[in-house]
This record gives C-alpha cells, structure tokens and sequence, in this order.
C-alpha cells in the first residue's frame, strides 16, 4: 500500500476533480506492475497498473493494492471493478472506501458479487484530503494562508506590499497552491500586493481558479499582474461587469458575498479546496464564519511594529477557536506552522 | 572545557550580578577536580575547584580549564589569580576574557606576570550572554517575551486576561525568568493579567526585579497578587507614591519613562537583563525604541480573530527590524520561537 500511495502522489495538482490514486499487483509476494491516474479524464490507475503487466494473463489469482476503493460507474472511463474482475484478480486489498455517492461502497459490492475477495486497510485517506471533506462535508476545505511578522503583523503601515518571507517560504506556497483547486484574495490585497496567484513550478491541466472579492469589479485594475496571465479569473462583485473582459474572467454577482455564500458557490461547481491568501479583513471574516478549517502561517523574523496591519482585521469571534498543530517547519530563516480546527 | 561550562551552569539564576563560571584542574590527562562559582559572595569557581583537591600539592603543574578569566581584584573574595599562581597552576585556559572593567585582561597579565602560561580558547560566550552584553553595551540586554495566537493577536477582545499556552510552556517561562535581573510590564497588564511575576521553579537569593511602569503609581492596586510576594518591586511613575507601601516596593519618579530612560535606570543599578513581558503598548514603545534585543515568543494553536488585541499596538517603527532566528521549539502544543536582534 505504500508503493501504491507513492504511484499516488505522482499527480499531484493533476487529476482534479478526480483523486489522487495509485494501485500495485502484487502476486507471490512479487510486485508484478504498478500504476497511478494521471491525469483527469485519463486511465484511472488500476487499469494503468493492469497494462503495466506483460501479459494480462499474469493478473489471474494476483491481488490489487489499490489507495482508494475501485470506481464502478461508467464516467469519462469504464468502471475499474469490471476490468477487475474480468482480469481474474483474486483479492482487492483498498485503502479507503469511496466517499463520493457514485462509488461509496458500490465497486466492493461489485467485486465481491463477481467472486473477488475485498478487505479495507485504511489509512491512506490523507492522499485525498479535500477530497474526502467535499464528500463528508458537501463544501471546499478552506485553508488560510498568510506571512505574518514575529509581532503578528501582516504589512507595514505605508499600505505598501510588505515581502517578509523568504524564497524557501515562497517555493512552499507554490507547493500547497498544488492542492488547490481555487485561491481566493480580497480586491484590498490585489491592488497593494498586484499578485499572479498561480502555480509556477508546474504546468497543470487545471489550474487553481482564482477568485477575488470584490465590492465593484467595475473598479478592479484589470492590467495588474493577474490579469496578464492566463487559466480561470472569477470575481465576486456586488455589481454586474460593465466592461469586456478576457474570455478566462468571469464574474459572479451576489447582493453579498458572505464566506457561507462563496463556499456554497464553489461547492456547487464541485471545488474541493479553497486557499484563502487574505488580506486581514477577509481573514478575518473566514475566522469569525467558523470557515477556516485549515491554517497556514509563515513566521518571518521581522517586527513590523505597533501600527502595522494585524494578520486578522475586523470581524469579531463569538469565542476563541481552538485549531491542532500539525507541523513545525523551518524554512530558511522563516518558519511555516500548519494547524487543523478541532 | 566542556565539563567546566557543565559546572558553571549549575547556578544558573543564582550568581547575579556575578557571571556564571565553571573551572576544572587537569594533569597529565586525568581531571583532578572541578568547581563552580555558587552564590553571590561566595568562593568563585576557580578556588572551589582548588578546594577539591585532595592535597592542594596536586595543584603544581596542572591545568586549569576556567569559562571565564580569572580575576585580579579583591571583591567579596581574594583575586583568583593569586590563588591560581600560588597553588602552581602552570596554564590557564580561558574560556573567554572578562569584560567587566575591573579584570578585562588583568587577570591574564597577572598570571603571566607570575609564571603562569595562559591560553584564551573562546567559546564559552553564552554561559553569561546578559554579563557580556552588559558590559560592552551598558544597558541590559532587554528581552521582549510574549504569548500570541496563531492569528498574532495577545488577548481577546474582552479586555479580559486569555490564557493561550499550555504547562509546557507556562514551564518554560519559569525557566527564562531564572535568566533575567528584572521583569517589566505595563500597568493595564497587571490589571487585567494579575500576574505573579516570580520565579516559582527555584528559590532565588536575588530573584528579579518585578517592575511596574505606571502613569500614576497611586492609582494601583496593591492588593493585587504582585503585591503579596516577597522580593523586590519597583513602580515606575510619573508621580510619588502617597500611601504607605510595604518595604520591598520602592518608587522611581520620572516626568517620562521612555524604554531608555528605564534602560538607564536599570543600567545605573547594574542590571543586566530585563525581560519585558507586556502588554502591547509596552512591547511596542520598546521595538519602536530599538530597545528589543531579542524576542521570546509563543504561539498558540488559538485563534481570537479580528477584534482582538495585537502583539504590538501603538509606536510606529520607523523601518522594518530584522532579527536572527535562533530556535523554534515546539512545546506541547505551543511553540516558541526565539530571535535576536541582527
């Protein structure tokens, strides 16, 4: 199963909407083949482990190692659990259950009622994070993301873009943008900082979508950096767009857009994961919206002072929110805490 | 070397305003006996490694690994150099030459001047970081410590006092005030805070000075539970105290206490080290100061949103301030970070 969830994370930032997936034939005690899905819309990866073998004969009475359970619906490609079964595998041992309503417990029915013995192992639902939340949960898991200064500030008081961290800090958020599906900015943030908000180590079919909120879109730069660069611009605007824009922006209108409302939009168009990049009054927001499942701070060693901008500006809490610590990780003179709410 | 930087920080917090000092005696490869400097007042480590010997005769010919210069001067105790040479040491290792003004290089001429050969070795810097800083800048080395949330914010909104870290790090402040002369904080946090301000670890000849830096020091409440515990407390006010306060509290009047007028103060009493604790308008007088030599902060894995109270509010800095990183700890729950000033 660790070969399989290596093959897995080979497409990282790839197979979106799909998961990650990896899978390993294993006869004898000898791994015969091993694949991964790609890409979406492509082999999913028990069929790509399956043609990996030499013959198609060597699957007879071989077991499947597969991180998520096998798929049973015809979608862009026919159900894995058919190719399965047919390839005479004699046992499928799946990392975790299916949790979309399409599969869900349905390809294990079907392989069991077609002679093939099935056991869930577990633990390789950390592949599939957001994944797994947009199922359980039917919305994005919203990670906040900031760099604040060793006195918790954001920006210095000169409303200028204040650069704290360093390039380690800024491969990492190139990085966890990979496993995003949509990063989201205020239009404050967009026109002090002017950023490109794009994955730039890695060409993706799909890249994160990237949204801006936004009173009036009419009032938006649209020659900033963002702009320029192609993949999917969504606004969310309390106006309707007056102007022409390029045929990847695309603005949404709303009477408010409230965190509940964005998430409820992204979760209809089945975005997974949603990376929100601040500034302090959107963060803010998230927090005191109870939206902030995940939290991603960088520490840079710099003091911005008592009358700088502080990392969440505005909304209040109803009570202090408890989060888990998950990691402590230095990178270069900064450092990156990553937090879980409880 | 090593074993006697081992000694010297078995007094740690219990020496000032000495420095830590450890000394070994070695001949012919075999460590004869070792000593620390214990107490204020008391024999310095050189002598008490002396006193170890079973016959003081063992002395001749063999070497002395001290942390610190020995001294010259008849203080509380006769010059250990006399002793040293006396006894037949043939060379002395230095850990590092003493920057206090009374030794700074006499002891090495003396030793010299006696027929005893001496070697500096550097290294052993950090056991007295506050003595060295002390005497080659003459203020105390000042060392801004707080408690933030993962959101940079000190306290929620409530004016109430918000516990953020856990046992471990609560321990851990314990240990940093073994390393501080004095303890400062502003009037609104011991209002709100209500803190001890002491040492609780470890009994203390001189435990540090707890400082309360106040408009008006009648307006305090010294019912409060700083109050109530021996060892010294000095207010820091614009005007004299009218009541009768208790002996260990003395008042200090000044038309203005900026942080280096408090700098000067401290400097004035042979006050190494100050830890200042708080609250935010304090921490950002002395960042604003360029007063913050090194920050000791904790993060909790709390968030307490928009409305709450930054780590530093108030003073504007003139520019960023870059600080070194030199530990990130994790502790429990929390983490702390600790920089220095570049």
């Amino acid at each position: 199963m660790e070969i399989a969830s290596k093959e897995a994370v080979k497409a990282l930032g790839m197979t979106w909407t799909n998961p990650l997936v990896g899978a390993v034939i294993v006869k004898n005690g000898q791994v015969l083949a091993s694949g991964y899905h790609h890409q979406f819309g492509q082999e999913h990866a028990e069929v790509n482990a399956l043609n990996q073998l030499d013959d198609i004969k060597q699957a007879q009475g071989a077991t499947l190692y597969v991180t998520l359970e096998p798929c049973s619906h015809y979608g862009k490609q026919p159900p894995c659990c058919q190719k399965v079964a047919e390839a005479g595998i004699k046992e499928v041992i799946i990392g975790q259950i299916d949790p979309h309503g399409i599969v869900a417990g349905k390809g294990i029915k079907y392989l069991n009622e077609h002679g093939v013995k099935t056991k869930v192992l577990g633990g390789t639902e950390k592949l599939n994070e957001a994944y797994n939340f947009f199922y359980q949960y039917h919305r994005p898991l919203v990670t906040l993301k900031y760099a604040m200064s060793l006195d918790g500030k954001l920006n210095g008081a000169e409303k200028a873009r204040t650069l704290l961290t360093g390039p380690k800090a800024q491969y990492d958020v190139q990085k966890l943008r990979l496993h995003q599906q949509a990063i989201l900015i205020g239009a404050n943030t967009l026109r002090i900082d002017n950023p490109q908000l794009t994955v730039r180590i890695q060409a993706l079919p799909q890249p994160p979508i990237r949204i801006i909120l936004t009173h009036d879109a009419n009032q938006l730069d649209l020659t900033q950096n963002l702009f320029k660069l192609p993949g999917p611009i969504w606004l969310l605007s309390q106006t309707e767009l007056k102007g022409k824009a390029r045929d990847n922006v695309h603005c949404f209108v709303a009477h408010k857009w409230t965190p509940q409302k964005i998430g409820e939009l992204l979760a209809e168009r089945e975005i997974q994961s949603l990376l929100v990049e601040g500034g302090s009054n959107l963060l803010a927001e998230f927090l005191a919206a109870g939206l902030a499942d995940q939290i991603v701070a960088y520490i840079a060693p710099i003091v911005l002072g008592g009358t700088a901008l502080p990392v969440a500006v505005g909304a209040a809490l109803a009570q202090k929110l408890k989060y888990q610590l998950i990691a402590v990780q230095e990178l270069g003179q900064d450092i990156r805490i990553t937090a879980r709410r409880k």
